[in-house]
């Protein structure tokens, strides 16, 4: 058994990078974040407009971020992102990203998600709900 | 009579700017919008997120931007900001923002916004509604 | 003869979009800035960051942009961006965008840069420089 | 002896927001970048375009960052933002921010960034060299 591990390619822009000529961090925030939808998107078929509706929540806000940056990524450098749950909690989940270049490591970093809903007694609050089984084994493979 | 201007002055950080060590151009837009709010907040003196609820609209939508850079602005430069409504229409108006950096013009934009609510019979769309005439008179002095 | 256009497709991220739901004004300034790019490389058959030293220039920087929002682009939108040189003048462009969701026009705008070296006597200037003529005929087909 | 704190105070702007009408999470890492220059700006005296100057160094590049989101921040909200330094290494150190809204905690962050020069052997490199035993002084009071 593996995890389902989803990838996808993509240059480095010129508005990414920053006065060094590299990727400026928090722009690695941002990758990171879609290719979490997208993750979802490719082990469930669902799209990222899509998710809340179709298990009834009101989407994965993120409770944890983070990354180290081993080497840059440099304007015009074609990145790829290699991105797959690493754990799931009775609710919530771990989203490991890793990006190289080259081949080579360059930004290694995770997300905690949650599986939430609004909370029926407040609405502008949400809880957390426990993730669906039929979720969980889409992201393992074998 | 003159335009009421409201001015703001922010130093350039490190991520706003590009390789080329100055201000990429869609920081430019986003100085901009936060500046249209900026300037109705002086003006009506209502905070941005209770602009809706105090008229009844859904927002100030905005239907156009431009810009021209004449001079750039770099990484700890202290930028000025003034804006002021050009023109107000029935119910469109132009933001008019000028950016100064030591004293000299170095961008110079609008943006065209709408006075808008949610459609009645169509709750996804927005129509543009008359903007009230003690909201115009608040953004000229004299 | 006709305009080269280059056309690339791209989903709206959560991170693109505002309170609104939709796109927020400074996202597309940058994808306007990318697809720029991408019309160079495709026009041209030079990446990104190889531009400058292909032409022993410092750049191709924006002097002007604007933008005509028609319809919002949302979350989970595929949207269609084709971009063209639509006027050459000595030294310098107009770039033109036109984003489509669903096959209807949603932006309309267009960049004004120049063709630009650094100046001999100043090295913290630039100056514009003619675009040589085989770079122009790269733009036309047909 | 405590940690020297810097505190600055800015509203959430509508840009920074996405569909869920909270701060998208890369905003809190532009947040945190400026803010570790703001810190050395007030603990040092040093402009944050002069520091590379003044020291002898090529940057502060991060090796690290991570955020703890446990409330949301809103449009509109005001937030104040605290960062010191936590703890110094031969050539690391560690800077803390802790995003507060109306007095309770919302975001709780770290940045590892490093004291580094161009490498003499290789210009495109950086290698890492001692803090001034001057500037770890500046970051404790008392």
């Amino acid at each position: 058994m593996a995890n389902f591990v989803n990838r996808r390619q993509f240059p480095i822009e010129w508005g990414h990078c920053d006065p060094a000529g590299i990727v400026f961090n928090s722009r690695f925030f941002e990758f990171f974040d879609w290719s979490a939808w997208l993750l979802f998107e490719a082990a469930l078929g669902v799209r990222p407009g899509d998710l809340s509706a179709r298990y009834g929540i009101s989407g994965i806000p993120l409770v944890d971020a983070k990354a180290r940056f081993m080497r840059p990524a440099k304007f015009n450098d074609v990145v790829e992102i290699a991105s797959e749950v690493g754990r799931f909690g009775r609710s919530s989940f771990e989203v490991r990203h890793r990006i190289t270049v080259g081949g080579e490591l360059a930004v290694e970093g995770s997300e905690t998600r949650v599986w939430a809903k609004q909370d029926p007694d407040d609405a502008t609050r949400l809880r957390t709900v426990p993730i669906p089984a039929e979720v969980i084994s889409r992201f393992t493979i074998g």
